[in-house]
């Protein structure tokens, strides 16, 4: 995750928040997947085609720049204070089970931003990546589940007395295996000099073993993590540590394990941020943002207009169109 | 088009004739838009199976970097010199007729690629564009219809001999207009000082006419010439020029001409320099580099694997797969 977006998230959510209104403005990779621009949508559509055609020609392009400008109105000095934010997007994969975004790029777009000056170096190497909810959800679960078995790498699990309370089946051929490791926790727990005991490198199925029966044997607590060698290969530490010291450890972990989570769900934040905080929010022409800001960063398009109205009206509960205001009365 | 590449192109085709043999590389926007990269081709697929799931899962990326090598065997120091070029490549869209390419990119190949440092800057602000034969041959077909209507904006056209014999049929309406146009012409001719003459900015219609009624009423030839003004509008400018410097304007009209041609099809003529070569092509794992080459410099993919062998032969008679040699005997 880029380090200035950690930095300034703060900075972003204060402004949004002592804001009056809010206005916003995407950069797509291409705009139209049908045969051309101009034909892809016109006046004589009504609202539900327009929605539909835009949904299935332009929804597999993506939002990669998304700018927000904050106006807060200063009484004393009888005038509005703005700040400008400019966020570059990129679905970096996050790990080895997060999803492999594909996205469309139009030339034409690519070329137009590219006299712009605009740098696809920041999108492509430095873009912060985002989650919709689902992924969110799906990610949480993953933490939830790894958390649950302890079982991997990195992961450190304090063994509490509320663990399992009956012995684990352990196959036949595991047993000497499973005894091996208990003797060897038993010379550590009597042994006064050593505080820890590194164990053999063993396959995942017997990692669990040990875990279950650790969690069973143990239920006064001992602490049990797991770490990989140089080699790749993954072996478990077993550590005698006073309450505090396994207190301090378990919150360490699940900081750290939070604060990956948020990394995850990166520009969303942003995102969620407006959504929450109710602020009016002006665009010029937006449905085209709207629409791919909901569809990236909340949940896949709803297939008929009055659903996506819904969806809308949940994530930007005030939205103003200034193309819209100008053709219309009293500016038209 | 970057001038780097015009530049250079002489080099590259000079590296090209004088080798020996040749090795490419190319670098692609994605690998596969099936449901996994490991997935979506595997040893037990029939070559025909594998052709057509490349096919059908890997075209739509663009093959945006292509490096060529070449090497020459320098007899008297007893050693490969080695030429090696880089070439970034975008299909910036050349006019407004011309094709919008669309293409996807996968995020995990782009960030593969960005901890490379590819410079991604480079290729949609610089990359050279590039056309398949059946669009060089329509770009081709556009201009050669342009020089014959002599009608757009630029263009200029020497009125010979063997222009139109009969009058136009002028509309009534525009009667008026085109004989003030005529009397113009004639103050023209008889008046020694000026040698040109400029016309009020007229509709695309009108300036047809004009040249339609020039042709008939002044078979001796004179020069007419649509030019385009700060507001865009276009208007025609008579000139008087003797035969020589007639002669010389329309070689360099055509000179131009040839060059934005040469600009369009940009790097296809590299391929062409090496497909004319009959070099042996070098790569590795190469069969995706081929197919990519094929399909964005030649044609699009034929729908089996034995015409797509026929194409392969005729593009590259000559190729050579490193990873094929190191995985069959003798060197497995």
């Amino acid at each position: 995750l880029p380090a200035d977006f950690k930095d300034n998230l703060n900075k972003v959510y204060e402004a949004i928040e002592e804001s009056d209104f809010l206005a916003i403005d995407g950069e797509f990779s291409g705009i139209s997947d049908g045969p051309s621009v101009s034909a892809l949508t016109n006046g004589f559509d009504t609202p539900e085609e327009r929605y539909q055609k835009l949904k299935k020609h332009s929804m597999d392009f993506l939002l990669f720049q998304f700018g927000l400008c904050t106006f807060k109105y200063d009484h004393t000095e009888e005038k509005y204070i703005m700040k400008s934010f400019n966020f570059y997007i990129f679905p970096k994969p996050f790990n080895r089970s997060s999803p492999d975004v594909k996205f469309v790029c139009q030339s034409s777009s690519i070329d137009f931003l590219a006299n712009q000056g605009f740098d696809f170096n920041k999108v492509f190497r430095n873009g912060i990546p985002y989650l919709n909810q689902e992924e969110e959800r799906q990610l949480r679960e993953q933490y939830d589940e790894k958390r649950s078995q302890a079982n991997g790498a990195g992961s450190l699990s304090y063994i509490s007395p509320n663990a399992t309370k009956c012995p684990v089946t352990i196959p036949e051929d595991q047993k000497k295996f499973i005894e091996k490791v208990v003797e060897q926790i038993e010379d550590l727990l009597k042994n006064e000099e050593n505080e820890s005991l590194e164990l053999e490198p063993c396959t995942g199925f017997q990692r669990k073993l040990i875990y279950q029966t650790l969690s069973w044997k143990y239920p006064k607590g001992i602490h049990v993590e797991t770490l990989e060698s140089d080699k790749k290969e993954r072996y478990i530490v077993i550590s005698k540590v006073n309450e505090e010291e396994r207190k301090r450890r378990e919150q360490q972990k699940q900081a750290k394990e939070q604060e990956e989570l948020n990394d995850a769900v990166g520009f969303s934040r942003v995102v969620h941020a407006i959504a929450n905080s109710g602020k009016l929010v002006i665009g010029h022409n937006m449905l085209l943002d709207v629409m791919h800001t909901i569809h990236q960063f909340y949940c896949p398009l709803p297939d008929d207009l009055s659903e996506f109205k819904e969806v809308t009206s949940c994530v930007f509960p005030r939205l103003l169109d200034t193309k819209l205001m100008a053709s219309t009365q009293p500016f038209k």
